[in-house]
């Protein structure tokens, strides 16, 4: 018998048959990342059902030098969770731990298990008037361990900070099964390394986060959203600082899209309408909000704010949405923005970030660049202004060949935007992780310095290399040369 | 030539006679701490005017396996800037690295040199409509690279949080010499390891921080300082959580103090006066305020906030200071418990904090615990109670011999503290640090796999172990017990 083979009847003995599996059928919708850019093979799914068996069932892969693919919702953008083709490792999901610890609606904190969706953690704050402040558009199958361990962000970020600052308390197994159990949430605790931290985003390299202790908010009362026109982005920066300084906590969202992502999103969904009767070369759609007892003063709140900017000419045109459906359509545009565009056809996605203060100037000047180096193509910018964080799409020319084009001209490009990204202090990526599709790229561009702490750190805390190998640490210089 | 020798030419030859010094007079202040618990000697005193000369010389140290204990103001509660009594160290001392590096106030971001006193910081951007929301005692002399270093807390940390929630940017030499820069703030970036996050708290022991681009507010336009007089800390407790209900974002601190601690500062004080007329067995300290814009509803709030707490008997009595100068009196008595403390005479101090739901029950069943045990002894509790957090004192029976007692019952008591900490889920240290005082406490108390990831990262950043040695970092199981 093969050591595979030991292995595998170890983890079926471990875990019983609904707990660890080799079938085909049961595995095939686990290999595939949901954007279908990366498909993987691996040994068998394991699905244990407590923090116990996942220490175990990690003991038992460390013994026999396993390598192990921690798998939430598999929404992930970055084929974090997608194992490798050699198909020599185990898929780990965390879906069938999905209970609910504990829940202190007095306290606002919650405890879940990793595998809890996000949408049934905001239906449970839901139920007592409560609300977790983190949404994106893979609610309905993105868990709460997958969210963690990609740091994942939102439109909410703005105001609330990404899935770091929901973590209260975590719980995550290491490389050798042991358990990193730190859950009671402490205001205050200064002993020593900020381990919670250092795990959360690590996208599955350092542990495995099993639960967490999260905070809650007072749900909202009321909310106002407005669609602005706008002449361009620099326009856009100004009013999202007059918003800033004028709306204080009432801000929730501040988003931002050129006319042409607009156009592209009315002519896929057919119903749409455009929310002002005039075109603009720019929009930004705003969200104030306020909790219970301070709702009544938030129309007079939006009234304030937009008077003022309309008099310091930092808008060219605005409508407030009338009622909540109305509100919910102006939103239903944002995030149509980007199946409207793959409906057009191929581009290049990155989710990118600079110096708010320096996003205008990046986008005035790298589009331009990019459009001439690559004539037919369009650059796009549209999303988070408010966090410096945008997603930047560069449409293909109409003729261009898809599959071929994104292998030639199209990383040609992607490396250009991730160079002058570099180039202007940000990031290549924003909020949708590293995982494998942008490893080497951070390899490339990322500090030498931190590109070795991490190393180090990785090295330290999993000696053997089983925990999602091939993802988020580029591989030191002399092994990538090789 | 000795290798000692050798190594303080080369660092006299880099960093010039003001930057490196064996002057037995030059040192000897910043061989004690300000407390006067630890006490150490060095080899010399290094004094790098620029992250380069610190990076060489932390170089030069590492060729030579030199120790470095990093130091700001000499402020720290823990001895954690103290070398030890073996003289094999020596001091780096970022106090004249004390320039702001840059200064926007339009996007309220300020990057400062770690040696840039935490008043002058305080200044600097008071003088632009805008503050730094973190304060403490200490703070004409610590240094921003202290307070990263440390975490650093103080009386705001319930509402704007701990030094940690302050960095925007970080810039750190490692113990090879090599320079982390990421003082560029991003608002999303999501490119692996928090590494930033890492540092902070570290104590200097993964690396030493250079400088650093932190986040300001707009000032405060108004306050209003409330004294309240409560019955025990179950009814402070509920206090608190109305006043967060009710205040939101305009409640700034939230302290409690016990009657006994009051009347020790009204000894202390000649001046002072208790700002109730009738004593209550416990008070709070609460401070609402306002910014721009927001400063006429502030009485309007602070009349609602504390008539809806009458009315609902959360408290006993309580005055609202009629002027600024007022206002400044009852913060005064609550930043005097610790002076008119130490005038009684011997106490055993713990800086520890609990969930914040559990901290009466806590107090309440801990404190006749210890005064049972150690009969003649006072065991108060006063601070932060929105954050959980307490400085937990223990008075000597009055005919304690000082020395003999904080060796003696002193020792038996904080060991006491810390155990029934632990079974609370709490920290033996909230704010003050590990430093050399707790490092033997938390490897007594910590939790074992967290203290292994500790002394495994500090093991992959640091191998030589010259950075802040014996602080902070426990010593593994195995070599303690030899």
């Amino acid at each position: 018998m093969t050591d595979t083979e030991t292995f595998c009847r170890a983890a079926a003995a471990l875990l019983g048959p609904r707990g660890f599996t080799r079938d085909a059928d049961a595995l095939e919708p686990w290999l595939t990342d949901w954007r279908g850019r990366y498909t993987g093979t691996a040994l068998g799914l394991a699905s244990p059902t407590s923090t116990i068996e996942v220490a175990q069932f990690v003991k038992l892969c460390a013994e026999h030098r396993i390598p192990i693919v921690p798998q939430g919702g598999n929404s992930g953008m970055s084929g974090g969770a997608t194992p490798d083709p050699d198909g020599t490792s185990v898929i780990l999901s965390l879906r069938r731990m999905a209970e609910i610890r504990s829940f202190a609606p007095a306290s606002e904190q919650i405890t879940c298990d990793a595998g809890v969706v996000l949408q049934t953690l905001h239906e449970t704050a839901a139920e007592k008037g409560l609300r977790f402040p983190l949404t994106l558009g893979g609610k309905g199958s993105a868990t709460i361990g997958g969210l963690i361990s990609t740091n994942a962000g939102g439109t909410q970020v703005l105001r609330h900070g990404t899935m770091r600052a929901q973590v209260l308390g975590l719980e995550a197994v290491l490389a050798d099964g042991s358990v990193f159990s730190n859950l009671v949430p402490l205001k205050k605790d200064n002993r020593g390394f900020d381990l919670k931290q250092m795990l959360i985003g690590s996208e599955g390299t350092l542990g495995i986060v099993t639960a967490a202790t999260l905070r809650l908010l007072p749900d909202i009362a009321d909310r106002r959203v407005v669609w602005v026109g706008l002449e361009n982005l620099t326009q856009a920066r100004a009013l999202l600082r007059h918003c800033e300084a004028a709306a204080g906590a009432a801000l929730e969202g501040f988003e931002v899209l050129p006319a042409h992502c607009l156009d592209a999103v009315l002519d896929y969904l057919p119903d749409a309408r455009a929310p002002l009767t005039s075109p603009h070369p720019w929009y930004a759609l705003i969200e104030l909000v306020a909790s219970r007892g301070a709702a009544d003063r938030l129309d007079q709140l939006t009234e304030t704010v937009f008077t003022e900017a309309m008099e310091r000419a930092l808008l060219g045109d605005a409508v407030i949405a009338s009622s909540e459906q109305q509100a919910e359509d102006f939103w239903q545009l944002r995030e149509s923005i980007s199946p409207a565009e793959r409906a057009i056809g191929p581009a290049m996605q990155h989710d990118i970030s600079v110096p708010v203060d320096r996003m205008p100037d990046f986008v005035d000047s790298v589009s331009p660049e990019i459009e001439h180096a690559f004539p037919g193509t369009l650059a796009l910018g549209f999303g988070h202004l408010g966090d410096g964080n945008i997603h930047y799409h560069v449409l293909a020319p109409a003729d261009a060949i898809p599959g071929d084009w994104e292998a030639g001209d199209g990383k040609a490009i992607s490396a250009m935007v991730h160079d002058r990204v570099t180039e202007f202090g940000g990031s290549i990526s924003a909020e949708h992780g590293i995982g494998q599709m942008k490893r080497d790229e951070l390899g490339r561009l990322g500090d030498p310095v931190a590109l070795g702490m991490m190393r180090a750190v990785k090295q330290a805390l999993d000696p053997q290399g089983i925990l999602n190998p091939g993802k988020l640490v580029p591989l030191a210089p002399s092994a990538a040369s090789t």
